[in-house]
């Protein structure tokens, strides 16, 4: 898998620029470069120190291509591990086609996505999962995204791993110890100390999975379905969310109006609104259809807002419209609108109902708003932040890869197992088998159990240059 | 309109990418930055030498934004001569915000386009024709439009404009000689010295102004327009010209296929072909109305090739159709076309003709193609090639920007007055007014001569991190 030839790509964004940036990693790269690189001060760049950068130009068959910068850094020293150059050029298409042809019709080869980073892997500059997080990284879209994936980089989710392994490793030696005195019957407190340590290794593992629910919608932005009767003023409502994050709306390009409305980032985390057509009364057919088009939106979302008009919606229409979109991990906001015209024609019985919840309906959070009065509509961002960050669980450490996520599964099977074993008194040949296995899984997230399938997935998901 | 303060840009690509580099400019930028910043060797960066790069995080407020690459450059020794800062971030989105609003929260300004290059100017790393020449160069598309862009910044133009500078400095000094000396009847050879001088000067200054028609037509690609009546065979050619350049086709985004049908690069040389609908011949105001379109498009193009077929064309077809489109400017190719048909019926009487040029058509060249015969259409790419480097001069130095055939011009003005002046024996002082203000005119290029104004409108056009 690992070719030691040099590779090149662009590292920088598309199109003209002022400046655009191309890195070429491999042992021969310097060597490479400096072929076509005339420093302004005469030296040649093989022979410059690791980290320094040097003006001068490129040029080829007795043409300058550019006046550039050029980075130069030594193996061990470097991203990935093997000496690195960076060029810094101008940024015209034709000068970034010229250097790039320029270097393949050298020898290097187009860096495929993620080559950088994969070497760094296999020089162990950094495990699998840090690796996984420079991705994660740069398709960041919010702070919380962010911040997990910088946590994750920085081995924040390496040293979490490392301690369950560190346990895995402590029980193997407690249980040998534990099994080795069995038959003198001497060892019955070190059996507490095993099942303790089982407990707390499945808890520690169940507490990163539970953390899952939190990391993937974080990463994906959370989905927030708007549902209600036509004229329950959701629309109003989405502008009235959206107001003050005007700048950022467009933040998802190529999202179609139809489905995604707009997105906003509330403290640094991102919410994603879909629109659901107004469910209709008017006649029962109709009326299918608009729940059924809604359902399948509702289906897509982690939280539903369930607006309605307290003079314009009966009791009922709220339990069974809730009723219907329920959903085990679905968090159901009641939103009552248009409290401005309530307040000039009193409340409602309803609203006094829903109020002193002497109604059982199954939502998470009751709010009262008006689209007109913007302090409502901070009270309701902030229940709806609430929310999602109840879901969030304590410590520094979320997994936000599915691929963490099925090997941190495993290795709690691993873990039952084991304990099951040590309930049916396996032998300890027989209980190492789980408890190499629980390693493998916790391995497979570093990975230092990998193979080059495994590999190819991952790296192919890297854009260019990294 | 020079403030000294610091100012920042995002230099590379728009969008999310591998890596996006931002760069600082001022003098408090090294010291702005390390405030922010911890090189994983725990030096201080206010403490680095000039051209390093150091690895480190960027943290504010206890949170860490990014793990980054910051090269280090020391005033007088950088672009702009000011202390500049370059941060090699993770190209997310989010972290591309996070950092500008950083330091523009700190005191940064965000730059305007074409700041750092105005900075570099001010503090005289280059003379404007350069600083121009950056922007060109950036926006080149083809190797033509490189080189001449690439030869202006590394300072042709600049020794080409001092050298006239010279001249006209060497012409003052004869001027004072002569006109001491005139009333004592002593200085009749330095006066031919003085016209030979004056004449000099004026062919250099004509051979640049010269130079403007290839240049700008360079800088632009050579619109070349494809004129003929129907079934001439008009699509055939274009895709006949193309095939072998297919990649580059959609060199220009945005462009309609209606307008502008698409664009290859011949020898370096971008050439836009412009598709024409094809005259009709049944009926005299649709003719009419075909031969004006075509016409609006034979305006926009400096070559047209005028297609035909000999078996269904008469020479007063032809003959009236390049009389309608003649212009002074516009190169005319007339080209026949499914000569693999003539072979099997035998040349026509109008080839014949044609080819001993026994009628006087206003052409610049006579082709004979069939689209199926590649190398028909190779003569005819050289052909097409041929009469664009005929415009070309002689000289490395290209002038390519209006502006400076403006001042050049109005150089050019200000020295014939000289000669005009010599003649009508004004006085010295008079003369001299004239000197002075071609030495304004070609003060005006390399920006001796300048006003906010002016500086203001060339660095507006650059983009921004540049």
């Amino acid at each position: 898998m690992y070719n030691q030839g040099t590779i090149i790509a662009k590292a920088t964004g598309a199109g003209s620029s002022a400046i655009c940036l191309f890195r070429l990693s491999g042992n021969d790269s310097i060597k490479m470069v400096s072929k076509y690189f005339q420093a302004k001060s005469k030296k040649k760049l093989t022979e410059q120190k690791s980290h320094t950068v040097h003006l001068g130009t490129l040029h080829h068959n007795g043409a300058t291509l550019d006046e550039v910068l050029v980075s130069v850094f030594k193996a061990p020293h470097s991203y990935t591990g093997e000496n690195i150059v960076e060029i810094s050029c101008h940024g015209s298409n034709f000068i970034q086609e010229a250097i790039l042809r320029l270097f393949i019709s050298k020898g290097a080869q187009q860096a495929k996505p993620g080559e950088f980073t994969l070497r760094a892997f296999l020089n162990k500059k950094m495990d699998l999962s840090q690796a996984e997080a420079v991705a994660d990284l740069i398709a960041s879209e919010s702070r919380a995204a962010h911040e997990i994936a910088i946590n994750q980089m920085r081995g924040g989710y390496t040293d979490e791993i490392s301690q369950l392994r560190q346990k895995l490793l402590d029980f193997a030696s407690l249980i040998t110890l534990e099994l080795d005195f069995a038959e003198e019957d001497v060892a019955f407190a070190d059996r507490i100390a095993l099942k303790d340590l089982l407990w707390s290794l499945q808890s520690k593992i169940k507490s990163l999975l539970d953390s899952f629910q939190y990391g993937s919608v974080i990463k994906k932005g959370v989905p927030v379905a708007i549902v209600g009767k036509p004229n329950a003023g959701k629309s109003s409502l989405l502008n009235a969310l959206l107001k003050e994050n005007r700048a950022i709306v467009s933040a998802i390009p190529g999202t179609t109006r139809d489905t995604i409305e707009d997105t906003m980032t509330l403290s640094g985390i991102e919410f994603r609104f879909i629109d659901t057509a107004g469910l209709r009364e008017t006649d029962d057919q109709i009326e299918a259809i608009g729940v059924a088009k809604a359902k399948e939106k509702v289906d897509l979302a982690r939280v539903m807002i369930y607006l309605f008009d307290a003079h314009d919606t009966s009791l009922s229409e709220i339990t069974s419209a809730i009723k219907e979109f329920k959903r085990e991990d679905l968090i159901v906001l009641l939103v009552e609108n248009k409290i401005d015209l309530i307040q000039e024609a009193g409340e409602s019985s309803l609203t006094k109902a829903l109020k002193e919840q002497s109604y059982h309906i199954p939502t998470h959070a009751f709010c009262s708003i008006s689209t007109f009065d913007p302090d409502t509509i901070e009270q309701l961002k902030k229940t709806l932040y609430n929310q999602i960050k109840k879901i969030a669980v304590q410590g520094d450490v979320v997994v936000s890869n599915a691929r963490h996520y099925e090997a941190l599964q495993n290795a709690l099977g691993a873990i039952i197992e084991i304990g099951e074993g040590l309930e049916s008194e396996l032998t300890g040949d027989l209980l190492s088998v789980h408890i190499n296995e629980a390693i493998h899984f916790l391995g497979e997230i570093s990975g230092e159990i990998g193979n080059d399938e495994l590999l190819g997935n991952i790296f192919s998901k890297f854009c260019i240059g990294k």
